[in-house]
């Protein structure tokens, strides 16, 4: 799945992506996360208590609904299937996103607990606008 | 269904709402929408030969992923369920939405022949954040 060339621009800037998921009851749950784009799958951390984590597992299928920050009438939605859970024990991934989003080297909001993966989605469809 | 009052404020600003709903395979699909709230319901306009109104009429469950535009670690989710569609024949709702997000009296990119409606969500449950 090759995401259109016009609009990746997006998934390079800070912009917050809505994720929706499955849940329990096969309704739809939605809520922004940060997110890594690596040329081929999208990434975002969670914490492996989150519902979102265990929706996943349930049913893999997701759907990020992401606004370029600069012009809000720009979008892209990126559908696609959760593909694999990586750890992330030295907090390499969260922190390459406090790094894309706060300009921070290391994610100021852990707290000691907190098991943090990363669960990678790799694109089955997209639509755009603008 | 009461939204938290402390996150109201949200719902009356030029926010975009993500909107998540259950597409004809069972996955979600989710892109972003002007939406209106009246107090007790969420409403957003559709035009009737949307992929979204299909699915709406196929499984009336959505959920809005709603971002403060002054604070993007503020957010609401509101999950919902449609319980009306109404007709917008004068185009009264979406000149609304028009005024609220462009500042327009006038929704500036009808097009003739698109039959306008107004799906109506009840919320059911809500998530904040910040």
């Amino acid at each position: 799945m090759v995401i259109p060339e016009s609009h990746t621009d997006i998934l390079e800037k800070p912009a917050f992506a809505s994720v929706a998921t499955i849940g329990p009851d096969g309704g739809p749950q939605n809520n922004p996360v940060w997110f890594g784009w690596d040329g081929s799958n999208v990434r975002f951390s969670q914490i492996t208590t989150r519902q979102k984590y265990r929706n996943l597992n349930a049913d893999p299928r997701v759907s990020f609904s992401i606004l370029d920050p600069d012009d809000p009438y720009r979008y892209i939605e990126i559908r696609g299937v959760m593909i694999g859970i990586e750890d992330d024990p030295d907090r390499t991934f969260i922190n390459s996103m406090a790094k894309k989003y706060l300009g921070l080297d290391t994610y100021p909001w852990h707290r000691p607990g907190d098991e943090r993966v990363v669960m990678v989605v790799e694109p089955v469809h997209t639509t755009v606008m603008g």
